[in-house]
């Protein structure tokens, strides 16, 4: 397939339909061997390119050239069942392996089940995200809500081990009917080994917000290590959403969070609540993780979008604080 | 004490009573230091043989010919007072200390404690599961139920490090009035070191279920190591049971946790909920333990209990992945 | 300022209050760059000393000559706003950062935000803790309650690495009104690589307590390595306070949990509950560190203050195991 007919298939949900429903050779053998969908039919669809990216890192995109580390965050509401077509350019087997969603074998993404996808094909993964229901027994299905993520599960070894060293992960959102929505894209942030987002220091993110803007991070970890994330001066409620909606909820506020290898969470907090403007940095909270570089700002600027000099200057301090001795790609 | 009377002990509950009641001289030393016990008298007994089993492994069980890693589940319900008396074959002083019940001094199960055993001894431990009541100050006692556990404390090292190594460690259930209960005895996957109950893939526990049952995991970590325990395919609530009966409750839904040494949880869920059949991994997520070999299958056959072929191809893949170059035992 | 002018600083609200009104040129800059505070006016105010102590130590000190390690628990309510002066006598580079709080920049207490300390000179931060409100757009601020803590942020490395390795960091507790109070000081056990509170047993804390007192430990972990904090024959709820007022919580009960750097929790138990006196073990699990000498004791006496010879023994015990080839002080 050539790059046009690749990029053809990114444009909209009709397309990729089509690819869906008139499937290759390969996926009508995929789709012999598994006749039970987690839906009866998708309810939206997209397309992922794995692509080769600069520094041997590898990414998904919603088109060949916007392949990134992270990937596109995927967003579903419980209810929605989502097509993901996976386009292989990476020149390896690779796949993609959603946490927190229902799929059947053939859309788990791992050699185990015979989903990965070879060079130069590609496969239609089928991610179903149903509510809380009762069940006939009376008890609850407690639906599919949640921060999750996606990622490599076929790259390397049949963990996917070098796919995700690489960069082939991604934040997945499901959000439940009421949930409260953000005033920005989420703020992704992948502690993937001694890196975010597979850089360090003052190459990471500086996510950037308005006093009083309902902002919402994404946090995941993966590789091989354990990391604690911290952000300054915000809190929120360790529980699915990262905040309350009952003042006299028990669960326990916090600041900073133990995380291990795809382990996720999220939360929204209001930028600059109660602190006003400022640059205030998100890191590791593993000492020799955060001084090698595994930290970011969190940039609020006042309600009306302009920033003070002391600002801009905190922000300058943190990146002459980082430059010196330091790459900016992590090694991997 | 020969064979022949040691089994004698594990035929009931009037057995073992024998011995708590009429102790021998080193129990009535115990019993004379340690006049309080955490309940009144036990409601319910059993004897745990502390035997050497082969790769250098050590194992409790409920008759010496069947100590295994993991050692039995010990399941209560809050109310219950449990007396386990140990019969140490292990040639070593060896121990049993319990996680999340109540207990004096003398069923710590710790050398601090003067509650060890010394080889060819036995001696009987005392646990009580009381569950929540209104103290007299209106505030509240929570209870005991939880997904607990039981190890050596004794062998090694004064924290047993040497005994868990070898594989001293066991599930304990502590249920509450109203839980519900699983269809199929526990499934109990004890991520220690480099292992899930001492032993690697293939090699690891291949959980048999039919879709539609209501399956429970116990999830434990011990050793040096920590780790993200991962389900395909099925997500839990984290709390106290690992299931919910509203579906307005705040609590985080899952598929990956991290957990350190001797921290541990459990949960329920409906074998294949969605999904259907198939052979889903469980796995460590920390990239190198699961290479490793940290990883097992959760195997759910069709309601009738028939499997597909597209399943027993998944398991033999997931077998063929892990022979080559694997020994099957970790290294302790 | 030598050292009598410090201690007068010390003694109340006034002294501090003073210099907190009429700032030095170093402060009227500060207060310059910084015109918004977390709070109108501090409600409250104290100075902590940071003073090089013992065995390559640095503790921060309500006094000059009462510094420790742990710094001293700072306790507070929501809508408490708190004044610190910190006074360094370090002779390098030092700073404050609290968790959970809500503070300017200036109060950041890092490099990045210009608010560490030089040697030989004072700076106030201040600290608000607003409870739970609704906004205006009818969500929620959770408010600032937890078991909280502060840490040096600017010795060593722009992450106040050095600091917190030699004992810069103390507890920081919120409590919202309403919360239960303990019946003595808060237990504070911070993991600090392999040490507790930069000590290895036999010289880590003996806690004590009668039977029936309410007590309450606070847990935080710092530097570079994961804990599992386990305490023996207690268990507590996992949520904001650490125990329950409704025995319906569906939270979990726990012994152990798994903790990172920087992050923390505390929690409250009846010392002795349905266990009754002992020599009660708390540890970390990682069986390495444990081995190492991170552990300690819950010495639970008779209701009535009096200790029986078997906890006396007991102490004894743990104290004969742990001195043989240990030092008493961490490596740092």
């Amino acid at each position: 397939m050539h790059l046009k007919g690749r990029i053809a298939l990114a444009v909209g949900a009709i397309a990729v339909a089509f690819v869906w429903n008139i499937p290759s050779s390969a996926q009508l053998y995929r789709l012999a061997a598994t006749p039970k969908q987690a839906c009866p039919s998708p309810t939206d669809s997209t397309t992922l390119f794995v692509e080769k990216l600069a520094h041997h890192r590898i990414g998904y995109g919603l088109t060949p050239s916007t392949a990134s580390v992270p990937g596109p965050t995927l967003t579903m509401t419980e209810g929605d069942c989502l097509a993901v077509t996976l386009v292989n350019d990476a020149g390896r087997r690779v796949g993609m392996h959603a946490h927190g969603v229902e799929y059947t074998p053939a859309s788990d993404g791992t050699p185990l089940n015979a989903s990965c996808v070879a060079p130069g094909r590609s496969r239609t993964y089928v991610f179903s995200a149903p509510g809380p229901s009762t069940r006939t027994d009376g008890t609850i299905d407690p639906g599919t809500a949640g921060y999750w993520h996606y990622h490599d599960h076929c790259m390397g070894t049949v963990h996917g081990t070098a796919g995700i060293k690489a960069g082939l992960y991604g934040a997945l959102i499901v959000r439940r009917a009421g949930d409260l929505t953000p005033d920005r894209p989420p703020f992704v942030v992948v502690m993937n080994n001694v890196s975010i987002n597979n850089r360090i220091a003052p190459h990471t993110p500086v996510f950037r917000a308005n006093e009083g803007e309902r902002i919402e991070f994404v946090v995941i970890a993966h590789g091989d290590l354990f990391h604690t994330f911290h952000l300054h001066a915000h809190r929120w409620v360790d529980n699915r959403t990262g905040y309350t909606s009952n003042p006299a909820d028990t669960e326990r506020l916090v600041d900073t969070r133990t995380i291990g290898p795809a382990d996720s969470f999220g939360f929204q907090v209001i930028a600059g609540e109660g602190v006003g403007p400022g640059a205030w940095m998100y890191h590791c909270h593993v000492q020799g993780h955060s001084d090698a570089g595994m930290s970011g700002i969190l940039y609020v600027r006042r309600a009306n979008g302009t920033t003070t000099k002391q600002e801009r200057r905190a922000l300058q301090r943190w990146k002459d604080e980082h430059m010196a001795g330091m790459g900016g790609m992590s090694h991997h």
